[in-house]
């Protein structure tokens, strides 16, 4: 079995949770990506800022220092998996087993190379900054660029080969929890958004 | 090689960030483990609630729900890899080179296995119940765990081989971000804490 042929890599078992057509406003909404990969048979999972634009959704760009054993092995081309997560709410019930969590949660899969062209680096590295700082542009927030940052700072495209998310929503589901009579007390915790998780 | 005798699984390569004194307070504060495994050759990533307590520093339980993919894989003892970040602050400069996160990440290397022992699940879902809501006690707020409720709950606790953590503080290092005629904006978009990521 090689990993393209993995079955059901990306299939959501609980079918009430599938939010596979929400990925790419995950995606957008996200703030870091948990990147997993393989090295000798040991899994490895590094958080990284990351670009994605849903005009292109088929790719996915990972930032880093020029530093460090993920980067090296990401230029091999070896399936990644790429995880975002956003943390709307922590549910609690009058029931223990039925506390949750609302999220809402992305994964991607394919494979990654180094970016080399530098038109292509600078244009992302230019769009990465205006997700994170929404409205900051160059030269009136910032310089652009120069073409020695560039050489030293390492931008990974993933080709996403498939995705799937998957989400919860709404109150406890507790048997009581709809009961203002029974002990105890039920509700969401709502945390900001957009949250990162 | 091995998972075992793989070079510098937890080596912190950029020694300014290094942080792994602060591990137990990050898997402390954290709300999401993103946990990784590998199947045939793929590397998964998929986001669970966790508990943790510095009091037992060598273990850390991953909770979810009875079926999925991922907890029948850990039922085997194949390595995982757990990761669980804290955003703590957007990093703006005057150069685009300079822009950064503030953060602190724990990931944390071993083998897990299923809790079959129901008195150990059960103390765990307690704990768990009040590391997510604090000061969220049973009886009061909610009735405790049945033992139908515990056996169609999956708990897995992850025996700690090895870990590290990484942070990156204060202001931006951007060489005129502290030249106030300098045009262009530079600071620190904090993010309230405790923030997971």
């Amino acid at each position: 079995v090689t990993p393209e042929t993995a079955p059901n890599r990306t299939e959501v078992r609980r079918a009430d949770r599938d939010a596979t057509d929400e990925a790419p406003e995950i995606l957008v909404q996200g703030l870091v990506a948990h990147v997993g990969f393989v090295i000798e048979g040991q899994p490895y999972v590094i958080p990284f800022t990351y670009h994605f634009d849903p005009a292109s959704p088929g790719k996915l760009y990972l930032h880093g220092s020029t530093k460090g054993r993920a980067l090296e092995h990401f230029a091999s081309g070896a399936p990644i998996c790429v995880e975002v997560s956003l943390l709307d709410g922590l549910v609690y019930s009058k029931t223990a087993f039925f506390h949750s969590m609302n999220y809402r949660s992305a994964v991607c899969f394919g494979r990654a190379r180094i970016v080399e062209d530098e038109a292509e680096k600078r244009a992302v590295f230019e769009k990465l900054i205006g997700r994170y700082f929404e409205g900051r542009t160059a030269p009136r927030d910032y310089t652009s660029p120069t073409a020695e940052h560039l050489s030293v700072t390492t931008l990974v495209r993933l080709t996403i080969e498939n995705w799937s998310a998957k989400a919860r929503r709404g109150g406890p589901n507790g048997p009581h929890d709809k009961d203002p009579d029974a002990p105890g007390s039920a509700g969401v915790l709502d945390l900001d958004r957009p949250k990162p998780a």
